[in-house]
């Protein structure tokens, strides 16, 4: 145990601790897998606590997993935040989306690769609740979005497709950006990003809705 | 053992009835979760061979892996040259390709999953060869894109960055039709990436390479 201050450490104190250090660890175990592949005895070895008193924290891997997935979309919010408040600047929305993302993602590259990984990988609760908070992006990117030069016209239903699009693109590319470690390979990465979304915004400058 | 016919089995037809069974215990064994959870131990008893005989058809679960891969991209590949023909008669690209995609994935729900899942939560190597192949289909996609009508001026680069975006709304496409086993939600997908690829392409027959 490390002594955080010199004050003696309260019981909640101690367990908000604990608590942390079992998100961590979990963090750590399933970087290269998934939570199906994680037990709860490894869990508690690697935080160094025994089994049952996980329990004073979870009650099961299953809703450790959804901690951290609520705990990643803090993560991921804040990079859809930054890239709503470029897409209102307008301009260089763009470069704008790309540099919040590879900044975002090179941050909390811990939170992005349980978010890539469970979405797909993990239990079917984890990825439900992952689907649900990337639906709740769309929605409000859609949202900004509809303030954008261009989509004046748009409806509803429209605004959202191309959110769906945009999304799908930041996250196509934050796990290519997650599956490399060479500067040179992620320059290129990001290139191809900045074409591919130029590419799409003359379409978005050119689409009428249908009504 | 079931015995397939009146002639007895020979030891090599007996030798590749075993193997097959080991794929296909494993697509079904890691349909949930990825091969990373999954010990040798679990699909010998799958199969009902001991854990030793394992070793007569794959050195590791990793091997194995790479078989899957293999087999997998047999059948993404069909659909890639379905897309890539459909692409080729240029007026509904976007229909067929969806067609394609659709009839695809619930023909081979299995090996779309499997794809899914260890592309970003597989063994590093299983991860590596997906990637390669997916580079590979981009890159044959991207010689068709250039017989299309309003790539003609388009620089080889441009191309590639095009293909890689169609790759990345099919992969994506693919992975939201293998998350839902609901008519009208995958109806809903189909018709989100049916005006998602229609944006795209306006911006494709609006698009000036720079050179």
């Amino acid at each position: 145990m490390i002594e955080t201050g010199t004050e003696p450490e309260s019981r909640a104190e101690r367990k908000l601790r604990t608590r942390r250090a079992i998100l961590d660890a979990t963090l750590e175990l399933c970087s290269d897998s998934s939570l199906n592949a994680l037990s709860l005895r490894q869990v508690a070895k690697q935080v160094g606590i025994v089994p049952t008193a996980f329990y004073r924290h979870f009650d099961s891997i299953e809703s450790l997993g959804l901690a951290l997935v609520e705990e990643s979309f803090d993560s991921l919010r804040d990079l859809f935040r930054d890239v709503r408040r470029n897409a209102r600047a307008d301009e260089d929305i763009v470069d704008g989306s790309i540099d919040a993302l590879v900044d975002h993602v090179h941050r909390r590259r811990d939170h992005f690769g349980f978010i890539a990984r469970e979405r797909v990988a993990g239990p079917r609760s984890v990825r439900g609740a992952i689907h649900r908070e990337i639906e709740l992006c769309e929605r409000e990117l859609a949202t900004d979005l509809a303030l954008m030069t261009g989509t004046d016209a748009w409806t509803g239903k429209d605004l959202h497709v191309l959110s769906a699009l945009f999304v799908s693109v930041l996250v196509s590319t934050a796990e290519q950006i997650l599956s490399t470690t060479r500067v040179e390979q992620e320059e290129q990465i990001i290139a191809t990003v900045r074409t591919q979304l130029r590419m799409l915004l003359i379409g978005v400058y050119q689409w009428r809705s249908e009504r």
